[in-house]
Parts: structure tokens; C-alpha cells; sequence
């Protein structure tokens, strides 16, 4: 009889390591079982789906489970799994659409549960018009209600990538947007200085930022009308709740599957967890962070894709192994791309290194080519050693692939001296000669 | 009394050795000898000034003579340098203006005499209308000829990037263009299958292409009317002839500066050449290889303002270290972006390394973001040990700094699968959540 296994959560990761455990292993049975309506989407377009970019949310499916069914993967929407029973090796699982519960048995286990949207205990936050932006239900509410109420007062709670993403969604339908932040400052992962530029976007777009405002209630009669923030009333007919992403752990605590550090769950180089034959991947878990040497929980597409691919790898019968991160992510925030890799100075200094920086401004193509836009270069370094802990970046253009060369440097543990030497591309619609990456590291080694 | 400094040549690598130098050395005469009248600009926006996106010639000057002059150095401009005196430590130089000569003691040298226009013994090569694209002073002549000739039809020799460069830039003002080459393929240094894409973007762009139509002969009264190649007559009233770059290596051969394998001036790590005090960076200078491990000529001005850096800062009594190219370079060829980094193919076989390529058609953007464009990338790397020798890429979008990476990857030294880890940057509209490198390392990896 062939092996079975079943994978829980079919998104990013889980539908990588579906796919990846069927092309290794020919004979395996492969089921997977996701509890909403939809498998293997790409969740960041969500905030284009819903600004109207994208017409259908069909097109942000990569495969369908008849797709997958082609594959030999029988991919079960709609269904939500109960229980893990690590000990006889089965899951309980519910079908939503029929209510009928049943067991199911596996050899080997891949967890993608996946994180959930952080919800503090905060009066209101039921209400109608309040959204948090998870699958392609929720998204679709989103764009239902902005079809049948046609908000003109929209509130953000949270000033992270999803929250801005989200302010160039709702303003591009019209609706006068504030954003409400506990923190002094927007994406608390970049630096102040550099929030900063992000935060003046904001202003230039139109968005009213209300930095230091911690939300405090939601107010209406059934739907949303007001959000207090800071002692503050701001009005609403639509609200966006982003104030973070937790892992979905529930399952694995319950099941014994231990949890690491940063309260995900604990997983080494090959995905495994704690309980043999149970592998975990994606926003569920941890990622060893390459610049810390420790585990992080930094839940993102890239890292769920390939975290997959290595638990179907191993499940399959394979040997892979995720190398760890290095904590790149890019946003766009209106005309603004806003990218980070490494640790941010704070972060930095958390960790005890004893931290320098430059932050230097250059251009992004040939100072004398049209269209040349401020390029802003962050670089967090080790002082005396000069090792290289992290680099942020902001600019109109120029910026979202340029960060990747800094992100290679955290894989290569190099210095900003070895960052100085590279022989970087350079012609004058696309980069001045010396390009901001050098500028940057030339001035860190001054 | 102060040490003085000469630097032959100021453009690139001679004005960042002049300016690196006074940095370094507040107290050394700093005396710069440039032919043209000129110094410190940038030819690499010569087509685009030839095209009209930059008004002024004078844009492309990064310091004017008198700017440099305030940081006390004293560049002159239509001053040649005719021979070099080693032993007894001067120059002759001659004014260009006024045809005076003279002769100026050194204790330190720059050479930077950069390169020159290969011009082959073509008849009719002297013809007006026929230009070569190295100065100022030639760019203002071909602006005068389109100005007053107002050239119908232009004839590109040479398929080299500065030859499609121009074709972009003169068919920008109507003039029907061909392009002549003598070799099977345009871009010699990217591979024939990349460099079809290329040339299926001049035939949609209206480009007459000719490959393998050496140039015969260039015909005409006094002004060029005709250029024949491979036995065909092309009629034209402009002649754009780009067919290479050689080292203008006249003064080092005279003054028993050895040159290196490449015809080029040889130079160690610390830019010096085989004569003490004498220093050679830029255009005229070979550079370490890092791929070959061997000396290269790639005439490139990232490569000659480092240099230049780095023979500045040695000859001002510093210490500093040339690290060597790995043969990054990115044109614009009408909508596409070309991009390239350490061997291609066929130089890879030509330095005996076991060569296995991977070429991968992805998307510039996730697949469901208006707007996305198919970017081509290539991965050449050595049979066996995996490890990457070279990555070329073509698309519309997202190519530029996008090869940087793998440059960075060809200065760690990394095989395919280390390419495969990185952590790279991932939003909707910059890249699909596996960014084209990783998916090309991953074919490449299985």
C-alpha cells in the first residue's frame, strides 16, 4: 500500500509542498485539506484585487484543485481539519460545506496552517465594515462591500506593508483614507529615518497618518461608523484591522508539536518538527534567520514557497534543506518602493551588536538622464568589523530588485568593504556609474 | 616641496585618481593633462544627448576645470601629452590652443588615457558624415551633422551596445536605420540565443538589421553616401561607426610601460604598472577577471572610476586594492534591457570550464499584475560542481539591477545552489513571488 500524506493548509506552502512531494514521489497518496474555499493563491495581490487592478479573484489562483487533481493531488476545500492525532497518526477533519465530520489517516504530515490576523479583545471590532485580509473570502467582502456601500470615510488601523497597501486601495476608489498607528511611526521593520520618507508619501497622497493612536473602540449600530484611536473619533463606513499576523498554532499545540521562541512552530533545516513524520511550513512556522543565527517569525510568500518545497521534498522521501532567511521584503506604497533586508538599527542594537550606519541619497538613473528620482540607502553595519547587519531603501524606482544585491551580501556574510568592490551594472537610464549601493558602502568605509 | 601628482587623461578614472587623491593628500600638486576640451564627463550619455533626451552637452559634466580647480586641482583642457619620461620623471605636453609645448616634472604618474575607436583600414572611412562616438567633441559633431544634414537614412557599424544605442538615438529623430555587423549575431558578448531577443526587438522597432555584412568600403563625394557591406550597397547620410574600443596605450608603449596579455596596460592590484610612481586605471588598463582569475579588457566607466579611486589613493601615499570585475554590463536597446555578467557561454567554453546553461522565460511581476513582461534570464555554470560562471537577462522591465545579484553571486564565488537560497525581495508589482532568479536556479539545480 502507498504512503499517505496529508497536508493541512493548501496555500503558499502547502500547495509547494504538494506539488513538490508529487514530483519526487511518483506512488504517494497526497491529500490536502483547506479550510477556506480556495487553494494555492497568492494573498499579497489581494490588496490589487481589491484596489480593482485585478478584475476577478480567479486570477489570483495559480492552480484549481482540478488542476491539482490532474497532479494526483486531491485538494479538499472547504474543509477544516479538528484535531491532529499524533499517536495513531490521523486528523479529524470537518467538511464546512456538509458539516459530516471524518478521520483520515497519514505516514507523513506537512502543517501549513498558515498565521491568522492579530485580533485584540477591542469593543466593536465585530461590528459590519470591519475587515481583516486573509484569504479570498475575506477579500471578497472587501470589494462587496465597497460595491454595495460606496464608503467615503475609510480607517486603517495598523501602518504596516498590508495597512499601506491597503490606503492605495481604498484612496483609489475615492474614499477619504486615515491610518491609525499605535507606534510613532509606519512599518515598524524600517528605521525611522527611513519611515519617515514613507510617512511623507502618505501626506502627498492624501492619507491622513495618525501616528501614536492606539485603537481603543469601534462604534455603530450593527456597522461600523466611528473608530476611537488616541482619544480621538475618527468616522468610518469602512475599516481595514491590520495589526499583524500571528501563527495559526492552535492545531499543533494541541497535537504536542512544539512551538519555538518566537511562538511559531519550532522546525530545523528540514522542516521538521518535534514529532516524527510531521513536517511544518510557511506562515505556521519559524525560519532561521541567517543574520542572528537565531529563529525568526517573519511569515512572507517567498519564504512559505520554499519552506514548501522542502517539506514535500523531505516527506517525499527526499533530503532538502531551507537555508534560512535574511528578513527581505519590498511594498509599494503609492509612488513609493519601500524594501528592507537584514535587521533594521533597532533590531540590531536589540540583538547586542554594536551598530553603525550611513543613510545617503543618490539617484536612480544618471544625474543628467530625465525621470531620475531620490534613491534613499540605508546600511546598518557592525562597527570596527563593518560586518553588514541590514540595508533599507526607498525611492520611486530603482529599488525593489536593487535591495536584493544587499540581500545577497547578508547570505555572503560580507562587510560594507566587500559591498564596495562589487562590480554592479551601470548604464545611464537605469544607474548612475557609481550606483547608491557603492555610494552607500563608500561612505560607511570612510 | 610638495610631491606632484600628473594624471594623463580626464575623464572617469583620471578625474576620480585626481579628486581621490586631493582627499587623500592636501598637500600634493594635482595637475591633470586632458586632449579634448573636456574633463570628468559622462560619454556614456552620449547617445542620449545625440538623441535629444539631454538638451545640453554640458549636462553631461559631473565638475567643470573651474569647480576642480577649487579643490586645487588644475585640470587643462586641448593639452596632449606626447611622451613620457621615466627616468628623469616628466611629460611634454603640448597646447592644443596655442601650440605651445613644454614639459612638466612628476614624482607620481596616472595614466588614464582611456580608449579609442577601433578604426580598421576601411576605404572611404575618412569620409564626412562618418563618426565615432569617444568625446564631446564628437557627439556635438553628429548632433551639428542630424541638425544640418538632417540625415534620411543612417547606417550603424558595429552591433556592439554603443551601436544599438544609436540606432535608438537616430531613429528617434525619423532617420531610417540599418544596422551592419559582421558577425552572425548583435552583442557579441551576450549568447547567440539571448541575443536574438535583442535583435527580434530592432526588427519590430523598424531596425534594418544586416549580420554577417562585414564593411567594404564607405562611398561618396567628399560626404558619405553609400556604405557597402557584404557585397550590398546601403545608401546613407549618416555613418555611425562603433565596431570596438581598443586601449590607447600609444604614450605607455613609447615610455616602456609594459602592456599585458590583453594589448592593454598591465596593472596589479594597486593599479601600479611595471614602472614605480607610475599607476594606470580606466579605459587604457586591463582588470582582474574574477571569474578567469585572469587579466580582462572590458572598457567600462564603473571599472575605470574605481580604478581611478584606487590609483588615486595610492598615488596621494594611501593604500588601497582594486578587487577585480566580474564583466557587468546593462544597455538599453529601444523598449529592452539587456543585462550580462561574468562569461558567456562561449567564453566560458573558450576558457575550458565544462559549461551547462539554463535559459528560463518568467514574468516580470506576478502573473496576475497588469502590466507584467516576460523577462528572459541565463544561467551559465560549470558541469558538475554547479558552481556560476556567468547570467545574462532580457526583458522590458526589471532586468537592470536584477543581474546585479548574480554579479554579487559571481564575486561570492556561488554555485547554483547557494543562488537558490536567497532570500530576495517579493511584492505583486516587482516581481512573482519566485523571482525569475530562483526559478532559473532551480531548473538549473535539478
Amino acid at each position: 500500500m502507498s504512503e499517505r500524506l496529508i497536508v493541512i493548509g493548501g496555500v503558499a506552502a502547502g500547495m509547494s509542498a504538494a506539488a513538490k512531494a508529487r514530483r519526487m514521489n511518483k506512488d504517494m497518496d497526497i491529500v490536502v485539506y483547506e479550510k477556506s474555499g480556495y487553494v494555492s493563491y497568492g494573498s499579497c495581490g489581494f490588496p490589487y484585487f481589491i484596489k480593482g487592478e485585478i478584475p476577478r479573484i480567479e486570477d489570483l489562483i495559480v492552480r484549481t484543485p482540478e488542476q491539482f487533481a490532474k497532479q494526483g493531488i486531491e485538494a479538499h476545500v472547504h474543509h477544516e481539519v479538528l484535531f491532529i492525532d499524533t499517536v495513531v497518526k490521523s486528523v479529524r477533519v470537518r467538511n464546512l460545506e456538509t458539516g459530516e465530520e471524518f478521520t483520515d489517516q497519514w505516514d507523513k504530515l506537512i502543517l501549513t496552517t498558515g498565521g491568522v490576523a492579530a485580533k485584540p479583545p477591542i469593543p466593536g471590532l465585530d461590528l459590519d465594515g470591519i475587515f481583516t485580509l486573509r484569504t479570498p473570502e475575506d477579500a471578497l467582502a472587501v470589494r462587496s462591500w465597497l460595491e454595495e456601500v460606496k464608503p467615503q470615510r475609510g480607517v486603517i488601523v495598523g501602518a504596516g506593508y498590508i495597512g499601506l497597501e491597503m490606503a492605495e486601495a481604498l484612496a483609489a476608489h475615492g474614499i477619504q483614507v486615515t491610518v491609525v498607528e499605535m507606534l510613532p511611526q509606519v512599518m515598524p521593520n524600517m528605521d525611522p529615518d527611513m519611515a519617515q520618507l514613507v510617512q511623507e508619501e502618505l501626506e502627498r497622497q492624501g492619507v491622513d497618518l495618525q501616528l501614536e493612536h492606539p485603537v481603543e473602540a469601534f462604534e455603530g449600530q450593527g456597522r461600523v461608523a466611528h473608530v476611537v484611536a488616541g482619544g480621538t473619533t475618527f468616522p468610518a463606513d469602512i475599516v481595514i484591522f491590520s495589526v499583524g499576523v500571528k501563527p495559526n498554532v492552535k492545531l499543533a499545540q494541541e497535537a504536542g508539536i512544539a512551538l519555538g521562541p518566537t511562538g511559531a512552530v519550532a522546525v530545523d533545516d528540514h522542516q521538521r518538527t518535534n514529532v516524527p513524520n510531521v513536517w511544518a511550513a510557511g506562515d505556521v512556522a519559524e525560519a532561521l534567520h541567517l543574520v542572528t543565527g537565531k529563529p525568526a517569525y517573519i511569515p512572507l510568500g517567498t519564504t512559505a514557497n520554499k519552506q514548501g518545497r522542502v517539506a514535500g521534498t523531505n516527506a517525499a522521501g527526499g533530503d532538502a534543506v531551507f537555508a534560512g532567511i535574511v528578513g527581505t521584503a519590498v511594498a509599494k506604497v503609492f509612488d513609493l518602493q519601500v524594501a528592507r533586508t537584514g535587521l533594521s538599527e533597532r533590531q540590531a542594537r536589540d540583538e547586542g551588536f554594536d551598530v553603525a550606519s550611513v543613510r545617503i541619497t543618490a539617484s536612480s538613473r544618471a544625474h543628467y538622464m530625465p525621470g531620475h528620482r531620490p534613491i534613499h540607502v540605508k546600511l546598518i553595519f557592525e562597527r570596527g568589523s563593518h560586518r553588514l547587519l541590514g540595508a533599507q531603501m526607498v525611492g520611486e524606482e530603482g529599488v525593489s530588485k536593487r535591495i536584493d544585491v544587499l540581500a545577497a551580501a547578508l547570505h555572503a556574510g560580507w562587510t560594507t568593504y566587500d559591498v564596495a568592490k562589487l562590480d554592479l551594472s551601470y548604464a545611464p537610464p537605469f544607474a548612475p556609474v557609481w550606483d547608491p549601493i557603492l555610494i552607500a558602502a563608500n561612505v560607511a568605509n570612510k
